[in-house]
């Protein structure tokens, strides 16, 4: 039911084109998976995000037990139905925002970018799971791979990830190479546990890579995934401190695994960020940066249409788009492109009305959606470099 | 480029079927207006706005001259081209919401339920027009009728109103007689700035009707209306305060119109109103409720799909709904019902998602489309009773 099949492979870096199959369909690779965190892309229909080109959503394990419930979603059908989305669709073991939640923040700490403090509302690490208390309604949670392979599999994505411990950046060495050993242990937990129930074949589980910026650790880490019968990988932990270290952390790790299998990088999903991952073989990325910074005024936008080069994105409340009839790009064919101006979103961001976010994720899922595209493209005709100047350089 | 022509008329009421032609279409009437204030319908895109059978939607001139400006939506090419609807428009004059504003308000006014208070927004009125401070910028504005044909024919909507002092309840007959005459002086300056233009042919320029619950007024305010080559009619100012009055003032007042041309109800559109409305020869109704009520968590269904009879509408807040899988209302064929269950509302309530206000309001505007399309067929079939029964009994 699950396959992954690679049909071109650059000559001049590890970038590859790559069809994954499940039983909701197909996804081309390199993808980019958008987020519906709580079982919904925030702001936008199903039927939006579809007609921007779409090919995979990703729900999160951790914010669905809690609410409304992972048995909820069961009795109502699994996931694909609740929401009604018919496509393929990823989630994640539930461990990533419980230890980025307990650390301080989601992102700081796979970026380095913030000390660790594990008093919010991760409780206890042991080996049997992680303990938290639920910001829903206080109860204590443990959970462990088992607990979190019955969740995805009531979920029912087609691609779920082992439940690991999300390493921080700032601990020893020592601390990075027992958490990652206890993943390894968590990992196997994991498969065991939804082949316990048949569910390999429908519910393709990717093996969560750790072992920090320690090469040493990484290796391990994927030479314990190549050995087992992971459909695939997703490369988690700490990616380091700088923009140079995630870099060489992405290619090294992505080098030491088995090249015919799919690969995922976990929570990345920046432009320049994505072309590096390309290089190196990633085949899917996800990040919630376009519906985040939609909700905040910002399109994604190529570099030369940013109004100066120390911007990221094209911030429409600017008020130099007061009474900017153009489109938010004039090469862009998605529906607030085709429909809407700047003024238009502009005017919707003063008056506070949501609108204004809804019509700018149309817009950024569909760029994102034409930057893979491009990048396919770009693979098999081996001009990567090319396409990567008219997204990222002025 | 206007028209309205009656097709049907029932024998037992005032009720008629028409149809009102305009250079953006036509509407089916009796039809119910959808309020797109700020230039927006709530959380909705226009994709779903048309695609729920929206036939005509409203803005207001008075919001709209504050932020963006009526001289941007005049550089945009006019209100439909800066919203991309390609239907019928209404635009409103500005005046209710100014001295609604002031008073207090916007709706309890002309319900009665409010003692009044000018002290808010709005500063003088005089026989030139209104001036009240901008809630955008503080500054200050005297809006005449002039002034309101010139914003209401920058946004270049298919139906427009006059300029009215709208007068609230709390006021003596004498104060509602005066009030009344400056309407009429204002309707005639509005009627003569919009002919200065030429725009009479293209924008229909309703006459509002005002009188409060003063049955001579109404007549007096009804006989000018009628005597002036107003296309239609706008029933206008307060309703008194109780259901029963309101009904007796609309009755009254309809039977005073010339029965050939077009009459809205400005600012009602409970059902039970509509119904009463309908009765009484009101053409077209608009309302918020439709979206702000979606937007708490309330779908609009027939009463009998209601919790209990002391309730308006179905909250979807309400945990019974946590694991309902059934859509909405079985009998509803609109893009959430078709696609959403009452527990993934629900959830999308709980976890406080926008998303859940648009899938409810695409609901409730799909329904009132409905509904409106059963009262038009019921009116030609004489069977008008049966169906409020349908809509409104258990």
């Amino acid at each position: 039911m699950f396959e992954f099949r690679v049909v071109n492979r650059s000559s001049k870096s590890r970038a590859r084109v790559g069809i994954i199959s499940t039983k909701h369909g197909v996804i081309h690779t390199p993808a980019f998976i958008f987020c519906a965190t709580k079982a919904n892309v925030k702001g936008l229909t199903i039927e939006h995000i579809k007609n921007s080109g779409t090919q995979v959503i990703l729900s999160n394990a951790y914010h669905l037990m809690l609410q409304p419930g992972n048995d909820l979603i069961r009795r109502a059908g699994g996931l694909h139905r609740f929401i009604s989305w018919d496509g393929p669709m990823f989630t994640d073991s539930g461990g990533f925002q419980i230890f980025s939640l307990g650390h301080g923040s989601v992102s700081s700490e796979i970026k380095g970018t913030r000390f660790g403090d594990r008093r919010r509302t991760l409780l206890r690490v042991t080996e049997e799971g992680a303990e938290f208390r639920s910001y829903i309604e206080g109860r204590i949670v443990n959970l462990t791979p088992e607990l979190s392979m019955q969740i995805q599999m009531d979920l029912g994505a087609d691609i779920i990830v082992t439940m690991d411990e999300c390493t921080p950046y700032h601990v020893s060495k020592l601390y990075t190479a027992n958490s990652m050993e206890k993943s390894k242990r968590w990992a196997i937990r994991s498969l065991n546990e939804i082949k316990k129930y048949g569910r390999q074949d429908t519910q393709a589980l990717l093996a969560v890579i750790q072992g920090g910026i320690y090469k040493d650790l990484r290796q391990e880490s994927a030479q314990f995934a190549n050995e087992n019968d992971f459909p695939g990988f997703a490369i988690g932990g700490s990616l380091g401190k700088t923009r140079a270290e995630m870099y060489e952390v992405i290619g090294m790790t992505t080098e030491m695994l088995d090249q015919s299998r799919y690969v995922h990088l976990l929570g990345i999903g920046g432009i320049d960020d994505i072309f590096e991952g390309v290089r190196c073989g990633i085949d899917t990325f996800d990040c919630v940066a376009p519906t985040r910074v939609a909700r905040h005024g910002v399109a994604i936008v190529k570099s030369r249409e940013v109004l100066s080069r120390s911007q990221k994105g094209m911030n429409l409340r600017n008020s130099i788009y007061y009474d900017d009839f153009s489109p938010i790009s004039e090469s862009c064919s998605c529906y607030t492109c085709r429909n809407f101006s700047r003024a238009y979103i502009h005017h919707l961001l003063r008056a506070r009305e949501i609108l204004a976010g809804s019509l700018i994720s149309i817009h950024n899922i569909f760029t994102m959606n034409r930057l893979m595209s491009d990048i396919r493209i770009a693979i098999s005709e081996e001009n990567l470099d090319e396409i990567q100047n008219d997204w990222c350089k002025n």
